[in-house]
């Protein structure tokens, strides 16, 4: 196929998806989504922005080693168009086999009065220069005038023009706030293509479209785009990002596999990861999906009126446009048992995706056991769910020892726990509260002394069934301060995962603010842009 | 405003965004949303399928007869194009001040010949006889031909100057599978408005739409219809409805609001309810709406990345085209103490939208009194969930009395569970599981022997705080069925609340079925439908 028809699918779930507020990832749980992402066969994964903290640096560098192979996708990192975050996104990038940088700047009059202070002139001069650094240091350079649908035109033009002749080549024409609409978004994207000097067809610049999703536009806008003449879209899965969002990947990806017709265009996706890409996401993020998410939901194949039901079974096609198969819904997921030993358990989370050093696989191996002693099936969903509560690579400042729970309507739900601290002390305490996880939480908050407020708690089974493994995700936030941390803990007894995912939360607030009663050494704080 | 300018809000959660599967309401769900839906400005309330089943038919009357007021919205019930349908959905509006008849028959030649084994000739006679009769009854009818995006469009032109013909005053376009682009909707709508004889500008009739989100392009149709010419639309709150959806209101009415330039119409809706009646959607239903769901989300309105949070504090505009009072997004919930007295209570209960009767009150006022004392501060959203578990209006076959329970990572979870049966017997049953949950679960399936499957646990907290109410809802379908049941449970005390939720399920499954050792009587199951 021509690559005139290829729309080249950017995923930035790993930059503007973890600016959702809450869903900070570890560098551990990055790696893995990244490497997911090359499976699903993304052309370039966003996987950071290197100048926000030493954290994000390492991420990037890691990713661009390890996934950025020659087989593998474009790994890019974002700076702004500034001396230093140029060359820290370089620093980030510049060991993938296929590096990239991207660069921004706000070009709206809005974003350039009130964020950088800069006139249109001055704007100009710092896309020229930051393009033109970008150029030196990599040959695949992106740049995003920020705030677009809200940039005079001519204007606009310009700055595009600009960063073309500075060594750009691919335009990224951002909707920041969602605001456009399809139908303008098209004009926009055609008319920017057809009056950009040096941008045209044949030119070699790749057009791109990055689109949010506050009136629930974002995959329609984005779709405009690709009428419009944009060859690369920019989106996560799960759509998440900031506010309601970016456009979701699995979207986008399905209305062009299902509409070759009227798109006539392909992407490189392998539609049948999008399911098992969905779900590390939700729960690396601990947001979840809803039930009615277009594609990924778990109602999105699901029919439930009888003449509807009636239907499909006579011809799926009469309700169906896509079949579960297409995106990697299986019709059964039921894997191991209480007597699969440990290679069939690595096996097994191989093909899911999961590559576990041999320590975290005896750990991992340890809680199957347990679990497949107590169910009676081992399903996919409870080994994912494992896995992650595992490899959330945060350092332990509190491990849990075990906890003791007692609770109902008749008395004061009391609970105990002994926790193994970082200076090999292990202490024991008990508390009172109005519920069963208030109660140990209290128990928890006594011995760790890192005062906080639990913005959010939230449980859902993983499989079906009362014994099903339970996966928590709490989210707090440091006394005084708005930033968020977000845990996640799985565990058969959900009070037992309440814990786990308040611990994993309050050992990664630890690890940034350095607070509580026993100190680990302060690190610098993390910052996440655009 | 000119009344061509005007978008009427068509509202159909309590019909097809029911058919969600697990969503199934009682009728006091029902009259409570309708209520809402009333102060939340939309202009028809499509309230059920009355042919479907008696429990459709006396929730549709009930709200004919108490919503359904002269300066109230139009009430509709939904009928095929058969005789016993149209018969019935009359019995369902008559009473309303301004009621209408819905009637629906799938065009497209796949639904001729899958769902009705129908000629297309046949199909036009049976529109024929089906609108004549519901315009002999009601002088407010709509026809929908279902699938119309697959249909001929030469047939759906036919199609809908016939049912013109014989009285339809709006006629409603669905795209039933979700498979359309806006591009094509627009001209689909605009190009029927034109050649369908009849219905044209002047005749008097209101065209409409009625997208599905199966690719996410839902609101963006919903749109390009209105473009088209469309002045009514037809949605759900939160998006809900089967498979992916339908599309959402909220969407639709910020979109029309935000960009008036573009769209050049207005809608009836009081947007400041928004938030309120999407809340009491997903409480009712037990569908959760994700964290960046656009407008309604969580995190719609909220912002993480340094750089962002920078440019909301030096002006709004910077990131926001929409602000959060536009929604009904309260700076401050706070609301209700321990002092508060039932008096105070019941006025802000209305204020929230809640009306319930004494007996209702004097048992949510006791729970709140308990909270008030174990919480410093009850919320809005405290005291929804109280009353929204209250309010269930699910008959009690087994009333819980206590529960006690032991657990953690030591032993063997633990539950003793009392319960008072619908003949007057108290049980009390103890028993072992893999979590507390699981425990208190195996305790009343032994009681209950009503033999069930778990499909879905989740628990989220309803408001900020360790010691806040926690949600849970739960999904439970009766063993080798299809149909499931949802139930809904709040306290403080998450195991508490995880059986209150289960006991709901099961008595609104036992009251549907009749399954379980101590049976009602059987009742005619529901079923519905499009």
């Amino acid at each position: 196929m021509d690559s005139d028809n290829v729309v080249r699918i950017f995923d930035t779930t790993l930059r503007d998806g973890e600016q959702s507020p809450g869903a900070t990832l570890s560098s551990a749980e990055k790696l893995e989504i990244a490497r997911q992402l090359a499976r699903l066969g993304v052309d370039i994964i966003e996987a950071g922005f290197p100048a926000a903290s030493p954290d994000d640096m390492a991420a990037v560098q890691r990713i661009a080693r390890e996934v950025g192979t020659a087989d593998g996708p474009i790994i890019c990192g974002l700076a702004r168009v500034v001396d230093s975050d140029i060359r820290a996104s370089w620093e980030g990038v510049r060991e993938a086999a296929k590096p990239r940088i991207h660069t921004f700047l706000g070009t709206s009059d809005i974003h350039l009065q009130y964020q950088t202070g800069l006139t249109r002139a001055e704007g100009l001069e710092a896309v020229r220069k930051g393009v033109s650094l970008a150029r030196s240091l990599c040959e695949d350079v992106e740049f995003s005038p920020m705030d677009a649908g809200r940039t005079d035109k001519a204007y606009l033009v310009e700055v595009c023009a600009l960063a073309i002749q500075c060594g750009a080549t691919t335009l990224n024409i951002p909707d920041t706030v969602g605001y456009v609409t399809p139908e303008e978004w098209q004009e926009t994207i055609s008319s920017l293509i057809a009056e950009t000097p040096g941008g045209g067809p044949g030119s070699g610049v790749i057009w791109s479209v990055h689109c949010h999703n506050d009136l629930g536009l974002a995959t329609a806008n984005t779709l405009a785009g690709v009428l419009g003449g944009a060859r690369q879209v920019e989106v996560t899965l799960n759509g998440i990002g900031e506010r309601a969002g970016n456009t979701s990947l699995e979207e986008v990806v399905m209305a062009i596999r299902t509409r070759p017709q009227f798109y006539h265009v392909t992407t490189n996706i392998e539609s049948r990861e999008l399911i098992k890409t969905s779900r590390m996401v939700s729960n690396y993020t601990g947001l979840a999906v809803q039930a009615n998410k277009a594609i990924v939901g778990r109602n999105a194949f699901a029919h439930e009126a009888g003449i509807h039901q009636d239907g499909v079974l006579k011809e799926a096609s009469t309700y169906e446009i896509m079949v579960p198969e297409d995106v990697g819904l299986a019709s059964s997921e039921l894997v191991l048992g209480k007597h699969s030993g440990r290679h069939a358990l690595r096996a097994r989370l191989r093909e899911l995706g999961y590559e576990i050093d041999d320590e975290e696989l005896r750990q991992v191996f340890a809680r199957f056991k347990d679990l497949a002693d107590a169910k009676k099936t081992v399903t996919d969903a409870d080994l994912e769910a494992l896995v992650h509560d595992q490899v959330q690579g945060v350092q332990e400042f509190f491990h849990l020892v075990d906890i003791q729970v007692s609770c109902g309507t008749m008395g004061l739900p009391t609970a105990t726990v002994k926790l193994a601290c970082e200076d090999g002390s292990v202490v024991v305490q008990p508390a009172v509260g109005t519920g069963p996880v208030d109660a140990c939480y209290k128990a928890i908050d006594a011995v760790v002394e890192a005062p906080n407020t639990l913005l959010e708690y939230s449980v859902h089974s993983v499989t079906e069934g009362i014994d099903a493994v339970g996966e928590v995700t709490v989210r707090i936030s440091p006394e005084g301060e708005d930033r968020s941390f977000g845990g996640y803990g799985a565990d058969d007894d959900i009070i037992v995962a309440s814990v786990r995912a308040y611990l994993a939360a309050l050992n990664r607030m630890l690890a940034v603010t350095g607070a509580g009663g026993r100190t680990p050494e302060g690190r610098v704080a993390t910052v996440s842009l655009q």
